[in-house]
């Protein structure tokens, strides 16, 4: 396998970052940073989610925020669904894209979605239909693809199998969620090898977590199994609830910056990318973990004079 | 190249990280840290420094330090050593092994330590002589070797005839500092396989800085190399003066933790290494941004009951 030239990166700060957020963030600011996305040239966003309001009331503007982006630059918006009742929504309101997740290991997706995972499996071929009659592709999320923080270790076919019904059911692609940090670059290998053997013209995506600090590593895991599509949260927001203090989804600036410098093209104008991972930090109010944005592009030059070297 | 099976870990918090620290810390419990790391199975420590305590008051307890320290497990204690007056310290001291550095970049040089970098190399050949009346090994550190914060990118050869003239003292290994955080994978390819082509039986080591959030990529681009030397800091404290609120070293437990999830031995106890990373966290009153000493390992299994899941 080779590395791949060029990357898709996906952004998916405004879903899976902000739904964590406790304070409502003004569906003006979504708006105006998802617009800033879409500005930076970043080619993929999941911007909200069509779950119910009462479970996650900060994307209850999910109509709203969309109604404000800018849709002239072919920028794909998809929408995280729960469900049929979500897809309805997600396709009235006219969404580019779907997306449906399960957990591949049954006690998380159990804790997650109240259901069996062959149920929520069996619940996406009305999502399915819901979409193609709407003309909408659907992308298949497979949550805790690489472990699970009640059952440990995911064996590859609960994942493979999975796969095979995302396949069946037309979607687009997949992407593999390291939903509490457990992926590792052995793991990545493994899977990727696994999935690539059996689905090889099936698009791969990988969506990793930095909760044990190797979210890049896994990436490097994945261009070496020529994977070219990643997600990543701008700023790095979004925590784990397992871990008080670590963090969540691999940052997507310093995904960008270290894809730059491996020679792989995104598209994406990483300085565009940092100033809006700063003013995040402001929504916020509390910095976040991405480095990028703190330290500047690596030839950013210092002056001589005013900066206290350390010795050694 | 193949990846090694297995990698020496040096630590150098008490060190790297230490001397950045306003406040004092209590030799007693320098000491401890320091124990603690030995009986953890580390293998390399940089201890402390004989700068001038007026320089770095930090570590002026550097002989108290070392008085304290278990020396019965074989465990290289180095210490950093500016000049040849720090090296008859250390050499009177007993430290086994030394480390003088020098920027690659001659304003990086001149503004740590005022000079050019042909005087600091003029200035080892006295350092190798009292080294070698003590029976002391010396070991060579390369700062700003993947990039000057003052110049930009800099020139494999000015880091091959440091190289040079290090293996032409008699130094048993040679470290790369990525000083502030500049190298990428790609720099790490090219500098390992340049060195390696040169001076092929020279043990080289990395010591990567995560600024940009990619120093643990450049790890896994080192170990492609077959590099088997690293080093990192406890909980990564330590900062970078170009860069308020980015990080400084790699940190140690996550290192550790990648190189045990490749298969790469380390003669650790990870988690030993964690313990000591969050008891220096109480001893700097302050988070560090070390991730597996907050996620706890891999498969450590949470109860299904009392968590909330984020839903996707």
């Amino acid at each position: 396998m080779s590395r791949p030239t060029r990357a898709i990166v996906t952004e998916v700060g405004p879903r899976d970052g902000f739904q964590m957020e406790a304070e409502f963030i003004p569906t003006e600011t979504k708006i105006r940073l998802v617009n800033d996305l879409i500005h930076a040239g970043v080619p993929r966003i999941e911007f909200s989610s069509f779950v119910s309001p009462r479970a996650v009331p900060q994307l209850a503007d999910v109509l709203d925020v969309l109604a404000g982006l800018d849709r002239s630059r072919g920028t794909v918006l998809t929408a995280l669904v729960p469900n049929a009742k979500g897809a309805a929504r997600a396709a009235e309101a006219g969404v580019d894209e779907i997306t449906v997740f399960v957990s591949a290991s049954e006690s998380h997706n159990h804790k997650n979605v109240n259901r069996s995972v062959d149920d929520s499996l069996s619940g996406f071929e009305e999502v399915a239909r819901i979409a193609a009659d709407a003309g909408i592709p659907v992308h298949g999320a497979i949550a805790t693809a690489f472990g699970c923080p009640f059952e440990g270790d995911v064996a590859l076919e609960a994942v493979g199998r999975i796969v095979e019904r995302y396949v069946a059911l037309g979607f687009v692609g997949v992407s593999l969620g390291d939903t509490t940090g457990m992926a590792t670059p052995r793991l990545v290998t493994t899977l990727c090898r696994y999935l690539q053997d059996r689905f090889s013209e099936l698009p791969l995506g990988l969506h990793f977590h930095n909760t044990r600090g190797i979210g890049l590593c896994n990436v490097m895991a994945g261009l070496d199994e020529s994977i070219d599509a990643y997600e990543g949260s701008f700023g790095g927001i979004g925590g784990c609830p397992f871990a008080p203090g670590a963090t969540g989804n691999i940052c997507t600036e310093d995904l960008v910056y270290l894809l730059h410098e491996m020679d792989i093209d995104t598209g994406i104008d990483l300085d565009a990318l940092c100033a809006i991972a700063r003013e995040v930090e402001q929504v916020v109010h509390r910095p976040l973990p991405g480095q990028v944005m703190k330290a500047g592009p690596r030839l950013k030059l210092h002056p001589l004079e005013g900066v206290e070297t350390a010795v050694g």
